[in-house]
């Protein structure tokens, strides 16, 4: 039921057309994502902008899911906590790595970890919850 | 020591200059905001984004902050807690409410209610905590 | 589909028999408890304990998740997200007001306001989840 | 600045005289804690309460955050997010694993990881939030 990086690819690139972020990984519990820093995504002070993490969080779960379960139409957020930890660097790529960490009948659960490239310390910390169907 | 609607456009204009929303009041302990809807906030489906809904929130909270506390600066999200309730409209303006439940010396939490404009049905609810510096 | 409050009382005293709390109140769309507080909800200097005030809520939510759906075994808790906000009173009981903002086939969303009897100031707010069995 | 695991022993047993908690290990960053499971922990159908969990996660914060500041007052929980992921075991011991992911001026993060003794799948999953006093 699971499907391939190079389907998810294939499907992100419908769904998000104008997106900047890139399927690094999709494993079999989880996906890292890398999305590209630009004038766009920074806020006066060189801060990346709040939204744009809990962007790629979001999009770093759905693709961990899709990678689980298939190209399943329907799967939506319907949670998401994050916690912002440290400034990220205005000149590094953000990567968003996601593991789930429960795979139920309605509910994948999945944490992601959010660096800036070439750093270990975390710069947010999410936990968020998809909805699936339940007879997919 | 609070900031006016007036003094908080102007400087909301300044950080995002490119910014759909529109401020429509600044209480003593909340404000309102309203969101535009147009192709760049759709996801295929009509369904307005996830991230949208996120980053409305996360301005209406750091704007009701600014109306309590004034134009502080180094004012920022530490946490954001989001349940996506239902769909919302594809054609009408994103409604965000926020409420102040708590306004400390360090930590400022609000709540904020998400609809779609016309309608009363929550589209999500959110809470967040704004950090603010102790000696302001 | 509802069950009255005397039906979830009964319900509720096999369930938790040896409770400290009382239902108050049960309506269409939330539930008000109460919950007595002693030596054994108190920790030292007089605060009442984080995990007595997660308790109360857990259990507004389940209340006004019966009260909209009826007696129904197998509703369990998802997730749980606390804020906590001010000092309760160590002499007051502590009451919980429950709305639920979202009943859906198989996610009910509540939040919950606690406070000490005879203040309007919140304690603490939470937002919880109950997962309820889909063809119920 | 830290405390060592007997002294956080010792205060522990002072200001929860009749928990049934026991401290595993405190280390740099994180703590790990078990939770004894008898008549009182259970509900109706042998299912851990969740309030047991959210309470032995909160605990583990509070030992994680002493091992790595010290033994510092007026130290208080502001948030904790917990997600219930799967039926805990009714005859083995409740393990909590608490891992520091951001220790600030005034607000520490961590993580906590439920399980079930002698098994590695989560039972729940726990992110919480202490604030320390800045001068400390």
């Amino acid at each position: 039921m699971s499907a391939t990086k190079e389907e998810i690819v294939a499907f992100m690139a419908v769904e998000f057309p104008s997106a900047k972020f890139t399927i690094e990984e999709v494993g079999d519990n989880g996906a890292i994502l890398a999305h590209d820093i630009g004038k766009d995504e920074l806020r006066p002070g060189g801060t990346v902008s709040g939204p744009v993490l809990m962007s790629i969080a979001d999009v770093a779960l759905y693709v961990a899911t899709l990678g689980k379960i298939g190209i399943v139409p329907l799967t939506v957020t319907t949670s998401l906590n994050i916690n912002f930890l440290r400034k990220p660097s205005a000149e590094a790529r953000i990567i968003a790595e996601c593991s789930l960490i429960k795979v139920g009948r309605t509910l994948i659960v999945g944490e992601v970890s959010i660096y800036s490239e070439g750093s270990r310390d975390l710069v947010a910390h999410v936990v968020g919850t998809y909805a699936v169907p339940p007879n997919r």
